[in-house]
């Protein structure tokens, strides 16, 4: 796990729209967190063009990346409908941070923007499907922007640090 | 919603692999499912090509079919992991049974072949993961098997007869 410490990303923290140039930037992130294994259910085995397919998300969904004011890649979240049709008023998100960027407020700042990409389009609330209960700095600060755990899913992860975890669904109520 | 009896099938009730060849003979029973829209959250619009994508599921999963002596199919089911990577140990399903052979034990005797299923092959659970409040037979019949609710997301689902309803997420322990 990264040391957490308090310093908070300066005026140097920028999220825009990813597009499809990204790609090459965001894939050594997402590969570094999907080889992991540690908090997110990909195939381990994930290539780069899988990848690029499930992370670059088409509308109505959306890939946002958090850059540094020299370019460099920090982090990155994808979001949109959770479900299609009859549920499709309820959000979902993923997010990743670079290995040398955790603990700076990378996580915190992509969640308030996906908060509020939700808000702005009228959501009804935003879901987090598998969330990995040994992952506490992610389950601490999702519930600091709101979200509740709504049940656990026991041992359904398997975490090569921790063993049989479970899985939270945790969920932001936005009516 | 269907009234439901408590006729049971006789013999007559057969589940089998389902082939590439018994879609025509699926597909209705999936359209007529997904077009009323009250228990899945798949895309009101679906066309068959994209159902049997979705349901026809290839190995590790499987799909079946329940169906009479005559070979009229009665419903069918899919199964297989929920999550790829290190959360494949836990399966997931789906389920329809056709409008016209509702309330016969269709629905009890596909979900005990889903349970066997999941037994033999060692997974650890198996969670549904949206699960309509409103549809009561289904909530029934899962818990009747043994499945448990883990959370409900509220107002989840649209659901055209009841407004928004939530979605369960329920889980069967098979350890």
């Amino acid at each position: 796990m990264p040391l957490v410490t308090t310093t908070r990303p300066a005026t140097s923290l920028t999220i825009r729209p990813a597009t499809d140039d990204d790609w090459p930037l965001l894939w050594p992130v997402v590969e570094a967190v999907v080889r992991e294994g540690e908090t997110y259910v990909y195939p381990l085995d994930l290539t780069s063009d899988q990848a690029r397919e499930v992370w670059m998300e088409r509308p109505p969904g959306a890939t946002v990346v958090a850059e540094s004011a020299d370019g460099t890649v920090l982090g990155t979240a994808k979001m949109g409908p959770n479900r299609p049709g009859h549920g499709d008023h309820v959000g979902t998100a993923s997010f990743m941070v670079a290995p040398a960027a955790r603990g700076l407020g990378v996580g915190r700042a992509l969640g308030e923007r996906v908060v509020a990409w939700h808000r702005e389009r009228g959501f009804h609330g935003i879901q987090f499907n598998a969330v990995v209960e040994s992952n506490a700095p992610a389950v601490r600060l999702w519930r600091s922007l709101g979200f509740a755990i709504i049940g656990t899913v026991p041992g359904a992860f398997r975490s090569p640090a921790h063993g049989y975890v479970g899985l939270h669904v945790m969920y932001l109520d936005l009516t």
